[in-house]
């Protein structure tokens, strides 16, 4: 009789010690490296897109992808493959960030972005600059050359002339379709006799780039890089050079990248929430990921996180139609994708 | 035999049950209202201060509290009195916010604030400004009369143009005790050579002022509101504007406002890890409180926090010599503390 209910007691202690600690029931070997990537979450349907349009999305994505993959198969660190990954994507037009960046209510271009290292938890950031060519640039510089974490506007300019780093003309980020798309706000906002935007299609928020990747050493890095929301004002600032909300990175646990509705992503602290449900609550990083889109959702906002665990695991979730995405595991081929399935 | 067992069972499955799930240890009877602030960490010393300097502190911290009651006990609203307590801190000039905010390297004032409403993760924040007499008003336009959440120096003044807020002249700002601590720091920086900020003393980091209130409705609010630290430049922004590291609050949890310093607040998620801690692991405010702290601490930096939980229990650590704090609860009498004990 003793030995059975003792027994008994033995697989209930058990039982109940899992559901205390269920474990992540992922991949547990790190690959050698792992890359991911996103370019904007969005109304992003096949049938508004051409051939050229899809394929020249495609293209650069694999470009990006194959990027990162080279840095990391020669020993780089994580925060030279994601530095080197949101360069080349700021410089293309297709996204909004760096070189494709939208436009303000006055005209302008005020671009935004931020880097965090998953190994010592530092962090560098700038907020709405005007002639930084690559603003994921100026980041490692605050992170590495600063006692401090987030510069903006005209201060970080200043920041970036004592780094040695070019200012270009700010016509370098004027593209004729942000242009347009801002024209377009502003005669449906005259139209309204709105004074201030009340509507924000997906148009004039959605394109921000992020890259997250993990090295031979185990080391976790985070980026990501915008130009806002086409008409924006005031100096608003979103979640993008915002760290926990638009970025996160965390050796422990995950290296996290959002895009989409700024505001909402900022209130529910996406990025640090992904992070903080993998370590305080044991859950996957799919688990922690779509929990946190969810709640982004259950606000009614819209966008998606990148989010890759120290495990080399991947979790790409988003509540619109499309997201621009992909990623690069060791040894595998990448995976570019940008409707829901494909 | 049987009944033993399942006694038995019944017994073990309730005690595994009640360590996943362990209750809040505090007080779960809510008080009518509470509301606790601070006026800043730092090496705050008996034997530095004068009792003329130590009344004047302590007359400022109760009026602040009774101010607050005040509102509270006529059923204003948690964000009301938020907002009407760090507006009397911000006039003060014994405190680093509004009229008391420290100077720039280049002489100015740059003033931050942020306000979190915990009933609806709503948030308003301002960085950089330098002609807006109370900081914590702006943050409520911010909140409740625009889309977006945080704007930023000359942007943010053109917003509160928008809003009949009067813009002060800066000459406002000018305290001779701030302006002689700058000369001080600018004199050691040459003195060292130093092109950067190498040092920075504890007069230089802190003082900024914060205030949490639970209604009686149930509804928390935070709010945070400095002037940085002394010497900063490049338009860096602290902890005190980013929701989630320098002020939190959220009806399910609790409500934080942080001061210290700020790039390791930041980089730490404070405010916000407090209230994760509380939601994923069950914390209490007090437990989950020193486990923020002590992480800043583990980076070798230093501050402290109050916060104040959904049911009224109170946390207030700090890891400096003393922290500015106070506190008042429905019913009781206000209890303003200075250094460790008292």
């Amino acid at each position: 009789m003793k030995k059975t209910s003792l027994l008994i007691l033995l697989i209930f202690t058990l039982l109940f010690s899992l559901q205390c600690n269920s474990s992540n029931p992922n991949n547990s070997e790190r690959p050698d490296f792992a890359l991911v990537i996103h370019g904007g979450a969005g109304t992003i349907l096949k049938k508004n897109m051409t051939d050229e349009q899809e394929k020249a999305y495609r293209d650069i994505l694999e470009k990006a992808l194959r990027t990162g993959e080279k840095i990391l198969v020669d020993g780089g660190s994580s925060l030279d493959a994601v530095v080197e990954v949101i360069t080349l994507m700021e410089d293309s037009p297709l996204f909004n960030a760096g070189k494709g960046a939208v436009f303000t209510h006055e005209g302008k271009n005020e671009l935004d972005a931020s880097l965090m290292n998953g190994s010592d938890l530092n962090v560098g950031a700038v907020a709405g600059v005007t002639r930084i060519k690559n603003p994921i640039q100026l980041t490692r510089r605050v992170m590495e050359n600063s006692p401090h974490v987030l510069f903006a506007r005209d201060g970080a300019e200043a920041f970036a002339a004592t780094q040695g780093i070019d200012l270009v003309d700010p016509a370098y980020f004027h593209t004729e379709k942000r242009w347009k798309s801002l024209q377009k706000v502003l005669q449906k906002e005259a139209a309204e006799k709105s004074a201030y935007i009340k509507t924000s299609s997906d148009e004039q928020k959605f394109g921000t780039v992020g890259c997250l990747a993990l090295d031979k050493n185990g080391d976790l890095a985070a980026g990501t890089s915008t130009g806002g929301m086409t008409n924006k004002r005031f100096g608003r600032v979103g979640d993008s050079p915002i760290i926990g909300a638009g970025t996160y990175a965390n050796n422990q646990t995950c290296a996290v990248s959002a895009t989409g509705h700024g505001e909402y992503f900022i209130r529910n602290m996406v990025a640090y929430d992904i992070s903080a449900m993998m370590e305080y609550k044991n859950l996957s990083v799919e688990q922690a990921a779509a929990k946190a889109i969810a709640k982004v959702g259950a606000m009614k906002a819209t966008g998606g996180v990148i989010a890759l665990d120290k495990n080399g695991n991947i979790a790409m979730p988003f509540n619109t139609e499309g997201m621009y995405r992909g990623y690069i595991v060791a040894g595998e081929n990448p995976v570019v994708k940008i409707y829901k399935d494909n």
